[in-house]
């Protein structure tokens, strides 16, 4: 794989910032991170921004919708932009212009395309609960085909990309460290609860291990 | 103020979930309880989301950012979709297309335009400090005419709007309740840790109540 990803005007919005990072290793462990992101398309020409999972398989990013989703259908081969973002802590500081936040985010630029094959489909969704759970598509029946043709799956190689970041303290002007004003750092992050057993269970099926080992990074 | 909101057809994009809310109350929450928000734009003829934080005045929903921003710039006065989203579980079912998650989120349609009243603007940017952090702003040094000249603060009226909430357990295909595979909701929650206090603090200052009282919802 080319180890960078395609710089462009859209992906050097992120420049003006100096907090860019364009390697792949760093997109990738923000994207394998969160499965939560934010995918914004047009409809009727104005921008809408909806919240789905995502996931990646190797150099590609997948969505998934309903077929009857106007916004899946929206998507498909038009110009999308799919955001992730993780924050990670409140910078607190001295004037109000410096207070900020850490986090990680990354933008992907481009126009998904269907998967329209049945079997690369089906191995996709497999891979979408793999991503979360290793190992569970395994476990379940299999998918029906009433459930294939209502699902449509969306991909977009990650080409136009960039990730931002700030992991940080504080930084104030030089001239406000003298005042008695506390500053710091307070760190937020995901936590994953025990997890809740279906009360609809059947009597004796234990927890997988896949489960168990659910976390966010 | 008015209870509901004004129901368009983007806005009834979450009414196919089944899932929708159209009520100030629940929406403010949702707005309240997650700063972090993204933000859909257009720039030349192609969407954009990026991330930003957002807060809430009343009936209408800010963001700011460097009056040099190209992101900031394209949203004035031109269409936006603002989405906040807040993960609260992952939903696991017995069959794939049953897996879910548990989430909170508010959409927000409309046309930002820039705060220009330089008190207003003032206002605006010591409400977002004391929108995360109360009775912060009082405690720092005034902004500087220079810091204020490079932001740029955007609102929006909240009036398109909807949220979507699911917060409920596994509903599998009746069929599949038989099946001996574990199902259950994994909670997900934010998590603030102890602040951490910059280095470089003046002796003797202590942690304000509003730092030790920030908490995510």
């Amino acid at each position: 794989m080319n180890k960078d990803v395609v710089v462009t005007e859209q992906t050097r919005l992120r420049r003006l910032h100096e907090r860019g990072h364009f390697d792949r290793e760093t997109i990738y462990s923000i994207l394998d991170a969160m499965p939560l992101c934010h995918v914004g398309f047009s409809l009727n020409d104005k921008p809408v921004v909806i919240p789905t999972f995502q996931w990646r398989d190797g150099d590609y990013i997948y969505w998934h919708g309903s077929k009857a989703s106007r916004g899946i259908r929206a998507s498909e081969g038009s110009d999308v932009c799919l955001t992730v973002s993780i924050l990670d802590g409140m910078v607190v500081a001295r004037s109000g212009m410096h207070h900020s936040a850490n986090f990680r985010s990354v933008m992907i630029f481009g126009r998904p395309s269907v998967v329209d094959d049945s079997m690369h489909k089906a191995e996709s969704l497999n891979a979408f609960i793999d991503a979360l759970y290793p190992g569970r598509s395994q476990t379940l029946r299999p998918m029906t085909d009433q459930e294939a043709k209502a699902t449509t799956v969306l991909r977009m190689p990650i080409d136009e990309a960039s990730a931002k970041i700030r992991d940080d303290g504080v930084h104030d002007d030089e001239e406000d460290y003298a005042l008695p004003i506390w500053a710091g750092v307070i760190p937020i992050r995901h936590t994953v609860g025990a997890p809740i057993p279906d009360p609809r269970n059947v009597p004796g099926v234990n927890m997988p291990d896949h489960i168990k080992a659910f976390t966010m990074k």
